[in-house]
């Protein structure tokens, strides 16, 4: 059998280092990995079985583009792995408190960090349909636990993994009749060493902050114990069911 | 003591009703009741308590405006009730399944049902720092619970409610140390006869269908009921916590 995986958002951090094990450990047989600025460390990574796609999530019709492209060589995927998410940039930072809210950023959190798996999953569904098992896994946050949350801040980061997690758990629903063969999830994966967590690393203590590698390597763990009746469920990356 | 409401999306349905009941029985001195557009039932309703003031949730100049007429007359609200939310429209429908699902309407039910409650929780928090007791309540949706959905669809209705129930949380959290006596709650109205239900009710016994009046009724007894202990929490028409 030939094991394809797509993983969006494989510029630098988490989805890259998903694309290198799943081909290094010869877990997959091709690996589409997404980009959305081709300045980025997916270009330093080389292997015969690796196909790049520039994808830019908020863009429907880039979706479009990239799955007919895939289409064009395959009509299976294993494993779909949406590592797109986005906690500051440039022009962003998490809100502390209410009075450091704007609809602007609220909007683009729920642009890139929700709507953009919706419509992932939207166009992934008929990659999906197949005999064999297929993951469609998505990285979420703990922090976007509604019940679990105790501290407050980051409104908008929250609140658009909430959104998330709630497309995920509508997707498992309908795909349960659609691709009965699927498992959608979605992941926290623990504090990790990337740019995302770069600025609040200081009060995460050493033991709690992940290197990238160990990371993935956990949640391929999650990952491999997921049965059919998890689908629709929120993991950590130690295989704890997390709270809505 | 003098009792002052402010009533969000009252232009017609259970805010409305809200300001109605909340005037009729005189649990409150005066009202202040929001409409988009002025061509609604709100200005078929007079009391000289009652102040009507027009207001986009979704343009948070609007809000500023409005909070900073009645900060004019006013510095403590007591009752904040935010009824804004939509479901259908002329241009949207709720989607039945993922291949319905487009990103312009996603984010339009963001920009109402979430953004628009947290923006209006930033501008009127000054007004619910006093001694008094005061409630923050927003109209959420059961559907909007992720561990509650069973049937799956209504993916951006559903979604907007999990985030508008993760941002209220967040506001509960803030408002602990910044308005300790003001509770923040989310509430399900339960199936009510109002222009938001109007192409669903086929599917609803009569017995589960409230009037508008009854559907009022019994959240008042909810928020009657609220102790400190329970911002931050999301309750059904009959009192019950939901599950997030």
């Amino acid at each position: 059998m030939v094991t394809i995986a797509l993983i969006v958002g494989a510029s630098q951090g988490i989805g890259l280092e998903f694309a290198r094990q799943f081909l290094d450990t010869q877990r997959v047989n091709r690996v589409y990995a997404t980009y959305r600025n081709a300045d980025c460390d997916l270009f330093n990574f080389e292997h015969p079985d690796l196909v790049r796609l520039s994808l830019d999530l908020t863009d429907e019709a880039q979706i479009e583009q990239a799955i007919a492209q895939i289409k064009a060589e395959t009509s299976e995927l294993h494993y779909v792995i949406n590592c797109v998410g986005v906690l500051h940039d440039g022009t962003m930072q998490p809100e502390k408190s209410l009075r450091h809210l704007n609809a602007d950023q609220l909007l683009k959190y729920f642009q890139i960090n929700s709507i953009g798996a919706a419509l992932l999953a939207k166009h992934v569904q008929p990659l999906l349909k197949h005999r064999d098992r297929a993951i469609l896994a998505t990285i979420s946050a703990k922090v976007g636990s509604i019940g679990d949350n105790q501290v407050g801040g980051w409104y908008g980061y929250r609140a658009s993994k909430a959104a998330l997690n709630m497309f995920m758990r509508t997707t498992a629903i309908e795909f349960k009749r659609t691709c009965p063969n699927a498992i959608v999830v979605t992941l926290h994966p623990g504090t990790t060493d990337t740019r995302l967590s770069k600025p609040f690393q200081r009060s995460v203590p050493p033991e709690k902050l992940f290197s990238v590698d160990r990371t993935v390597q956990q949640l391929i763990t999650v990952l491999d114990q997921l049965q059919d009746s998890n689908s629709g469920e929120f993991f950590s990356w130690d295989g704890t069911k997390l709270a809505w």
